[in-house]
């Protein structure tokens, strides 16, 4: 129940996923609403299901409130279905903070994992997907949560997105590897230890350049990031929009580019993506977009059934227990 | 010497800078070559004159080795004849770090100054500027340096864009009073008893929606926030073009909207602005980017003799030593 139009993309995404046998889908919701809307698209099929929830939780919402609160939320139900091992892994486009702190909460933190993180996943200028993680609120992080970021979010890469080695890079304020600040220092120091291609520090103007494929940061910095990008795209697009509507052959180009317009805007829609894993639980919890779509709900869903068929907690937990110096634990 | 160009214009900046006798300019750099430049525009005239200096800083050039090693670079000089009153303020557009370490060590911090601050200064989709600081790399910041970086930026706001009661926000990751980390939290405590219109915690999504005119961060942050920005512009921008280049019909859409790009690109050229200030240094340091043109030399010629003339240090010493609760001293 978590988009915008909630339940239409929800229901039609799942449609989708069952159609093309990426998973067998769980909606999760109040039931009478969730059986019309598929039964305008022919009843549910062999491969949906649906399972009862009597609350919703709104974008308004605390996140700590409204798991203390609604208990019986399409959110929380969701996760309960995850941890009793009734569904192996759960998509949400609802309220990120409410969807964390349940998913946190319900699900539990992997072995060797201080801190679930949250990692989110856009388009680079040379085409291929980055990944930033932090992004999830996790402040105040120690040298080792970043180590574990870098393992977590390499291992997603890998699967997710089928490179064999990818670059992991430290968001720092030089490429230099003694610039950066008390965290960052100490972080360069135990990431060059680890299993994985690590490329150094990086710049924030190399988030978009595609010069490395994981970022690691802490959660105050990947949050501020990921806003201060959202908010510069609004900016550009209504200074340009103004502009382009200022005068009659701007007017007219306008109308003639307008293909191009929407071309450019398919090619930095995440919705390809699946949304941001929260990286780190057991199971898999999968969150999109607000404003997703029935084909970015269905995207989610494949990369869910991809995170459970590639044992990827499995393999997070073993890199992190091999890789013996992260443990904030003797 | 500072800009990829360079001489060239600066030279043209100063000259432009003397006719609306914005300032009498004293150019510093390679005397010879300096005088030549001069000389095509009919020479030096009554407001500008020329102090030798032997060697140049590079974009290459480490700060602290270059300062130690070039002694008698064009931006030593210009920094020695300000801590000498030889000369009242500086314009540099060459390496950033170079003039920050030369500035700061040269002309030394202001009274009640824990650590200068470089404010980055922008358009937003208000139109009105807006001011970031510190986006020059004072890492680990505590507390107290945010609240006197509020102060300085207030201060500086209010004097070159006449406002009258410039909003005041902290950066944080939630507009929320208690979001944020450690420093962020600590710093609002503070920020709230200080002299300024304080609007509490911002996002990095109002950086660029004119919600807020000073907005405050750790260098870290403040860093990272503006090569994001830089990088996405960026990234954007190349898409944008392969999009528009992509068929016939776009291809003319945008020799069509050809003036509506350059329009747009005026209005977040912040060649406008004149430059980033070093605030909180004896006398004036004004940095320009290393592309400006005349323009923009003059505009931070324009802006570093406003700074004098409204006498903002002692303003900033005064306001700073009133606010008794900010000094690192007891």
């Amino acid at each position: 129940m978590g988009t915008d139009a909630a339940p239409v993309p929800e229901v039609e995404g799942a449609i989708l996923a069952a159609r093309e046998r990426l998973a067998d889908v769980v909606l999760v919701g109040p039931e009478s609403t969730l059986r019309r809307e598929l039964t305008r698209h022919g009843g549910p099929g062999r491969h949906i299901e649906i399972v009862h929830a009597s609350e919703s939780v709104t974008m308004a919402d605390a996140a700590a409130k409204s798991f203390r609160q609604k208990r019986d939320s399409s959110l929380r139900v969701s996760a309960r279905l995850v941890s009793e091992g009734k569904a192996d892994g759960m998509v949400s486009a609802g309220n990120t903070g409410a969807v964390m702190t349940t998913a946190k909460i319900v699900l539990g933190a992997l072995h060797g994992v201080d801190r679930p993180a949250l990692a989110a996943v856009f388009p680079t200028s040379k085409g291929k997907a980055a990944v930033l993680l932090d992004v999830g609120a996790n402040v105040d992080c120690k040298p080792h949560h970043l180590a574990q970021f870098a393992i977590m979010g390499e291992i997603y890469y890998r699967a997710i997105f089928g490179a064999e080695r990818p670059r992991v890079g430290l968001l720092s304020i030089g490429s230099e590897n003694h610039k950066g600040n008390e965290l960052t220092r100490e972080a360069f120091a135990l990431m060059k230890d680890l299993p994985v291609h690590f490329a150094g520090n990086v710049e924030g103007r190399d988030l978009y350049n595609g010069r490395v494929d994981v970022i690691v940061c802490d959660g105050f910095i990947g949050n501020v990031a990921l806003k201060i990008s959202e908010g510069l795209i609004e900016t550009v697009s209504s200074l340009l929009k103004d502009s382009l509507s200022s005068n009659l052959s701007s007017k007219v180009g306008y109308v003639l580019s307008r293909k191009a317009f929407q071309h450019f805007k398919k090619r930095v829609d995440y919705s390809e993506y699946g949304g941001a894993p929260l990286l780190g639980v057991r199971g898999v919890c999968l969150i999109a977009h607000g404003s997703s779509n029935a084909k970015a709900i269905k995207n989610a869903v494949r990369v869910a059934a991809e995170f459970v068929n590639g044992r990827l907690n499995e393999k997070i937990e073993g890199e992190l227990a091999s890789a013996v110096t992260l443990g904030s634990r003797p």
